[in-house]
C-alpha cells in the first residue's frame, strides 16, 4: 500500500473506485486486456458470498454440477434471440492441440445451450421434473469497456438452470430465486435492492421474462446485481427438452436460469465505501475484527504485556468472529489504522499499555468512526452485538441514501432536468406505457434506461412519462453501470 | 438407470469403469469431444474432496485467489522447458468480439506463467515472502485419448503457487504440500499412496524436481493422483520474480506449484469399486446412509408405520451423517438396493413392518455386503462407528491389494515377464541407476514407466535392473494411466 491519499468520491467516483479496488488489494488488472486477477482479500469476500448463496441454493433443493467451458458454435445459433444477443461478445477457440478445429468452439458466455443439450438427455418423464441445477463457473464476454469486477472479459458467477413441467412452476422458480438474491443482497451484503421485471429491450437474450434486482451505488447510478429469467419454452424447443406427462403425452419443458456474479463485489464497494476506502458488511467481511496492539518501540516489558492482552482477546473472540492481529512493528499504529480502514474491516480493537492497566480495550467502528472503551470481560458480547448493529446500520444508511435520491415524477421536462449532466442524480419512478419507442427516446435524450418495472406497484394507474398515454405500471429509470 | 448388468471388472476393466461412471451418474460425455459434464452426484463428491483440501491449505497458511483463464501466447514461451512440454496440448483463442486478435490467447493449461507475472508485481522485499497462494480453477489440455475424469480436455483442479526466499524453504513447502496430498488420499479417499520423486523424464515441464503420489488401481495399473513441484528459480528468472533481501540485495525467488484434480474421482472409482459398481469412502461419500423403507404396496397402515420409523431415523441421524431416503413406490426394494449399491453409498438402512415391531432396523454394509440388525435406540452410535470402521477397512483392503501386487525384483528377465501382456500385474520395486536411457529402454520393451523414486528407500544400494550398474535408489515401475 502506498501512503498517497485516495481520490475523494465527490471529486471523481470512478477514480476513487479503481484506486480502492487496487489499494485494498481486492483485484488487479491482468496482462490480458479486460481480464482481472482477484487477489486473496477480494477472493475471500467472494468465498463468503458464495457460501451464503450456495447454502440457500441447496436449501431450496438445487444441486451443483459442472458443464464444459467450450460450446460448439452451432449450439449458440440454435436459439434465434440468444445468438443475436451474444454473438458480438464471443471469444472463439479455433485451434487445439496444434491443429485447426473443424468447428470453432465458443468459450461459454453463459450455459443455457449446453445445459439444454444435456437436459434433453436426462429428462424423460414428469418424474424427472423439476430438475434443479446450479453451476459455479467462469464465463467470458468480450467487453469493450472493462472495469474491475463490474465488467470484465472473464468473470466468476453461478448460473442456475432448471426445468419444469408447467409455465406456472417455472415462473414460481424464477421468482423464488429472485427472492434469494434479494435476501442475500439485503441481509448479507447490506445493499437495499428493488426487485422488478426487465423491459423487453433489457431482458436476457432468449428469455420470456427477465427479473432483476437493482441497487443504487454511491454516485446514485444503478447497478444490476442479479437476474432471474423465465425462459418459457424457447430453449426447450431449440434443444428438444421434452418429457412424457402422466397421460403419456410428450410435452416441452419450461426452463429458467438465474445468475449472480463477482460484479456483486463491485456493488459492495460502491454502495458502502467512503473517502477512506472500503466499508465491508460484517457478515461478508473476510476480516471482521482487526486487533492492533500498541507499545513503545523497544519497551520489551510493555510489548510482553500487550501481546498477552492480544492472546486473551484471541481466546475470547477467535472462534466466534473472523479476527486477525496486525502487530507489525515496522508500521506506526496510525499507519495500521489507516490501512485497515482502507480495507474496510468493520471493527478495530486497539490495545496498549494503558488499556492493559485498566483491563479494557478501545473499539473503533469503521462505518461511523465512533470509538468506545469496553472492559475486557464484556468484550465478546459487545463485539458480537456491535457487528450485528453495524450490519443493520449499513443497510439502513444505504436505504436512506437511495430513498433520498429517488423521486417520483410525472412530467418529462422535470425528468430531463433531473437526468441532465454527466453524473447521476438518482432513480426516477415514473409511469411508462411499455412501448419500446418511449423507452428508446428517453435513453437517447437522457442516457437513462429502464432499470426495472418494480414488483411492488402503486394501486392506481397513470400516464406515460414520455408519450402521456395511459400506463398501468411504473418503471425505475436511472443511469446505470 | 437401466437394469442391464455392468460388465464385470475382470472381463473388461475399462468398460466397467466407463459404465460405472455413467450409470452411477457421476459424469457424462459433453457434446465437445474430450470434454465432460460432472453430474450432481460426481460434483458432490468433488465438493467434499475440495472441502478437505481447502481446509488443509488454509490451515497451512495458503490463501485462495483467482487468475485469468487466458494467457498471452508469449508468456508460455518464456520458460523453455515449459513451452516444450505444453505446446502440443494448447487450446488457442484467435478471435474475440468478432475480430481477429493481435496476439493469440492460450486457454490456461496451468498457471505458472501468469501467476509468475503477478508475483513479480506483488513481491518487493523479503517481508512479502513466503507468498502462499492457491487457485481453484478449470484448465484445458488438448488430450488425444480422453477418458472421463482421468484425462479430459478440460478438468477442474486446484493449483497452489508459492514463492520463497531460499531453496530450502521452497523444498520444505513442496514436501509439505505433497504430505497434504498423502493425508487427503489416505485418510479421506482411503487410497494408499506411494510418495516419491519423479524421474527427470517424468517431471513437470519447467520444474527443478517434481514429487508425486502414486496409487494402484483395481486393474493393478498406477495412477498419479497429485503432484508437487519445486520449480527452483526457473520461473522466477523467466518472469523476474525478485525480492530485496535483508542486506538490500536483489535476489530471485524460489517458487513451487502443486495440484490435485478431478482425476482423483477416477482414482476413488478404480481403487474401491467392484462388480456391483461404486464403493465410496464414507468421509467423501455425498450420501453416507441411504434409508430404504419397505411396505406392502397398498397397505396404508404399514406405510404410515414405516414412514414414522423413517422419521425417527432422520431425527436420530439426520444432523450427524449425510442421509437420504428412497421411498419411491414405483421401484421394488430389490431394485432400490441395487441402485444405491451401484452408486456406492456406504451404508443402507432397511426398515419394514417387522423391523418396526421389533424396534430395529437392518444395516447393510456396501463394502463387505454384511447385514446386521440393530436396535433403534443404538442406531446413531452404531452407524457412526460403522462408517469409521468402513473407512478404515477400505484403506486396509486397498493397501493389502497393492502390497500383494507389488514385487521387488533384481532380474530384468523376470521384470519383463511380470510386465508382459496387455494388462498389468502390478508394481515392481527395483533399483535403477537414474539414467534416462535405461528408463526409456524399459518403457519401450515393457510399457512400464518409472512412477516415482519413493521417499522411503532401503538402507543399502543395489544394481540397476536394466544395465546392472550400481544404483543408489529404487524406483517404482508400473503400467500407468
Amino acid at each position: 500500500m502506498s501512503d498517497e491519499k485516495i481520490t475523494p468520491r465527490s471529486q471523481d467516483f470512478s477514480a476513487w473506485y479503481n484506486e480502492v479496488v487496487q489499494r485494498a488489494e481486492l483485484a488487479d488488472y491482468a496482462p490480458v486486456r479486460g481480464c482481472m486477477i482477484i487477489r486473496p482479500y477480494g477472493y475471500a469476500l467472494w468465498e463468503n458470498l458464495q457460501r451464503e448463496l450456495d447454502r440457500r441454493f441447496k436449501a431450496t433443493g438445487h444441486k451443483n454440477a459442472y458443464f464444459p467451458l467450450f460450446i460448439p458454435m452451432s449450439f449458440i445459433q440454435k436459439e434465434a434471440q440468444h445468438v443475436e444477443g451474444f454473438s458480438p461478445e464471443l471469444a472463439v477457440v479455433t485451434h487445439g492441440g496444434g491443429e485447426k478445429l473443424e468447428e470453432p468452439l465458443v468459450v461459454r458466455p453463459t450455459s443455457e445451450t449446453v445445459i439444454g443439450h444435456m437436459f434433453k438427455q436426462w429428462i424423460k418423464s414428469y418424474r424427472d421434473l423439476p430438475l434443479l441445477i446450479n453451476q459455479w463457473a467462469n464465463v467470458v464476454r468480450w467487453e469493450l469497456r472493462p472495469r474491475l469486477f463490474l465488467r470484465t472479459l472473464e468473470f466468476l458467477w453461478q448460473e442456475g438452470h432448471t426445468a419444469h413441467a408447467t409455465e406456472a412452476e417455472a415462473e414460481e422458480e424464477t421468482l423464488k430465486m429472485l427472492n434469494v438474491y434479494v435476501d442475500v443482497a439485503q441481509n448479507e451484503a447490506a445493499i437495499p435492492v428493488i426487485a422488478g421485471r426487465k423491459s423487453e429491450s433489457e431482458k436476457f437474450a432468449g428469455a420470456l421474462r427477465s427479473y432483476t434486482i437493482e441497487a443504487m451505488m454511491g454516485d446514485r447510478r444503478a447497478l444490476q446485481a442479479g437476474t432471474s429469467h423465465n425462459l418459457g419454452q424457447n430453449f426447450a424447443k431449440a434443444f428438444e427438452i421434452q418429457y412424457l406427462d402422466k397421460n403419456n403425452q410428450l410435452q416441452h419443458c419450461w426452463t429458467t436460469s438465474w445468475g449472480m456474479s463477482t460484479r456483486m463485489i463491485g456493488a459492495i464497494i460502491m454502495a458502502h465505501g467512503d473517502d477512506q476506502g472500503l466499508i465491508l458488511p460484517p457478515r461478508l467481511a473476510p476480516i471482521q475484527v482487526i486487533v492492533v496492539p500498541i507499545w513503545k518501540s523497544g519497551n520489551e516489558n510493555e510489548k510482553t504485556n500487550v501481546l498477552e492482552g492480544v492472546e486473551r482477546i484471541k481466546r475470547a473472540l477467535g472462534e466466534r468472529v473472523r479476527l486477525e492481529v496486525d502487530a507489525r512493528e515496522e508500521y506506526s499504529p496510525g499507519w495500521r489504522f489507516n490501512e485497515w480502514e482502507l480495507r474496510g474491516v468493520p471493527l478495530r480493537i486497539e490495545i496498549g499499555p494503558k488499556d492493559i492497566q485498566k483491563s479494557q480495550v478501545v473499539l473503533a467502528r469503521r462505518e461511523t468512526k465512533e470509538k468506545l472503551s469496553v472492559s475486557q470481560d464484556q468484550l465478546a458480547e459487545r463485539v458480537l452485538a456491535l457487528l450485528d448493529e453495524m450490519q443493520k446500520n449499513l443497510f439502513e444508511r444505504a436505504k436512506k441514501f437511495r430513498d433520498e435520491n429517488t423521486v417520483e415524477l410525472d412530467d418529462y421536462e422535470r425528468f430531463r432536468e433531473f437526468m441532465e449532466g454527466e453524473g447521476s442524480r438518482g432513480f426516477v419512478r415514473a409511469y411508462w406505457c411499455g412501448a419500446r419507442e418511449c423507452e428508446a427516446q428517453i435513453k437517447t435524450e437522457t442516457k437513462a434506461t429502464t432499470r426495472c418495472i418494480p414488483l411492488e406497484q402503486p394501486r392506481s394507474s397513470g400516464r406515460c412519462i414520455y408519450c402521456g398515454k395511459e400506463a398501468k405500471e411504473q418503471a425505475i429509470f436511472a443511469k446505470a453501470y
